[in-house]
């Protein structure tokens, strides 16, 4: 194996670069502006740039390069077929002939779902370190999901694996999801879910006492954190949340039932507090084969994508 | 590779017992029956006795068969080690040492699930042949459920993957489950828990006009038919199942996206029928990821298990 290989992780915003030593070490990560005008066509030629620069830097070459793993904000199938990222503006083309076309002296291309990738990341060496198997749920704007089996990525058949957060889990939602259904799980248990469900429970006259306050400045966290300490509407609204989520998670589990559940994201920094609230939802569900499945707070953040893209490599 | 192997499905009632050629195709079959005494301590003992009979009576010997592939009624994990088979009487132990110790001449040996052995039959010759991935769920007494990916079966960490048949589908149910859980899918979609439905709409006097009447004859398979002939309450129940699994389905699809799903078991002789309103149910509530995953009806019949126990193997 060659000494060393890349981890890029494309968002909507930036893409995240790393250098990996084959053997796991992460020697350097830096982040390029993600130009997503004119269909994203600038996006492939900027990560090749970026990476030729980061070459130079350390006078090493396409040679020492094991390949180059990528995460995108868009399923992925197993051919590396990408179906829409709205968020880059891309349609649907085949990403690996794509990068072999700007740059044919890599040796070796992967390309998968940037949340995918995270889980496989928190897999190899962060909140899942150890495991073989794991299902991992990021809580942000929306809700993605990744699922690893025997240490590799699962993309599903049109890439969908992991899509749970738009499994429908209310039946007469008046608002739509941004999916087009309604009563999705992203809608009450992402974090913009937990804040729309704030506002609508700060809404009803009714509502139980609580220090929050229903202005443009109510966040998420600021309802986790009116939670600890004991704020009652607060708290009602994250064990509704964790109720719901950890029932959602019992038909993962009796799906494919993981060795771990990882839990991510933005919301995910309420920590332990948000965790258990997830898992006595889980428990109170779940059947009993798999009524003990740990669950773990994501450790990586941002850099998670990165460890994974590099760990389909090796 | 050598020239045969047997693949071995153990039921609650029956053992069925199929020698194949190592290039897939099925020499001969048979059953046993099942000695569940004793903590079932026979069966493995009457499994290698019935498996050595056939060999005497090809004139072959342990150095042809390439290995054992054998499905059991209860859940498994990777390592062969099973955790109660209620239908055998069989508590927790390692399979794989247990075989091995009545018979250290089988060159290979692997275990798994019953259902997932099926699933796994029916990707190689049955429903979903020449796909690569697969859920199949079964439709009898109770819901069992399996699931391949790239060609192998997930067992899950506890053996639970494909047990979607205790996910809560209802939250005010009063009826206990057989897990002890209330409000399982399997409660209203299995075989079972359409004649329980039958019986419970009936015993409402202001149900649907209906040519079913509630007595010790009533069967699945009765309200299946009398759906067909558009009787209303009989349709009104399997539309009802259909949406109910249909949207179960849903959350399977979102956490591993399967090429296909395949529906077997006792129920789904009811054929295209049910088949369609399943489908229905789940194209109403699925990501447009997977929203046209392809429906199957298993093919193989009593035969997936041992198709699958071979194809294990190969």
């Amino acid at each position: 194996m060659r000494p060393y290989a890349f981890g890029v992780d494309i968002g909507g915003t930036a893409i995240k670069l790393g250098l990996f030593r084959t053997t796991g070490q992460l020697m350097e990560k830096g982040s390029i502006p993600t130009r997503t005008e004119n269909g994203g066509e600038n996006v492939l030629p900027d990560v090749m740039a970026a990476l030729n620069r980061a070459m130079d830097r350390r006078g090493i070459t396409w040679d020492h390069i094991e390949g180059v793993g990528m995460g995108v904000p868009g399923p992925v199938d197993g051919n590396g077929t990408v179906y829409q990222c709205i968020n880059l503006g891309w349609g649907v083309f085949n990403i690996p002939r794509a990068v072999r076309g700007l740059e044919p002296r890599i040796d070796r291309f992967k390309v998968t779902n940037d949340v995918n990738a995270a889980t496989l990341g928190e897999l190899w060496q962060g909140g899942a370190k150890g495991r073989r198997s794991a299902f991992m749920i990021t809580l942000g704007t929306g809700i993605g999901g990744g699922l690893v089996v025997n240490e590799r990525i699962v993309n599903g058949t049109g890439g969908g694996a992991g899509e749970i957060g738009h499994f429908r889990v209310v039946t007469d939602e008046p608002e739509a999801c941004k999916c087009g259904g309604h009563g999705c799980l992203e809608q009450y248990c992402s974090a913009t879910g937990l804040l729309r469900c704030a506002r609508r429970a700060l809404a009803d006259p009714d509502h139980l006492p609580t220090a929050l306050v229903d202005d443009e400045e109510l966040t998420a966290k600021k309802v986790c954190d009116a939670a600890k300490t004991d704020d009652p509407l607060a708290v009602r609204l994250v064990d509704e949340l964790g109720d719901r989520l950890g029932w959602a998670l019992t038909a993962v589990a009796g799906t494919c039932d993981p060795e771990v559940f990882v839990i991510g994201g933005g919301l995910s920094n309420a920590g332990r507090f948000l965790l258990e609230r997830i898992e006595t939802g889980y428990r109170r569900y779940a059947f009993h084969a798999y009524r003990d499945t740990p669950f773990s707070l994501a450790q990586l953040g941002n850099d998670a994508g990165i460890y994974g893209c590099v760990r389909m490599l090796l």
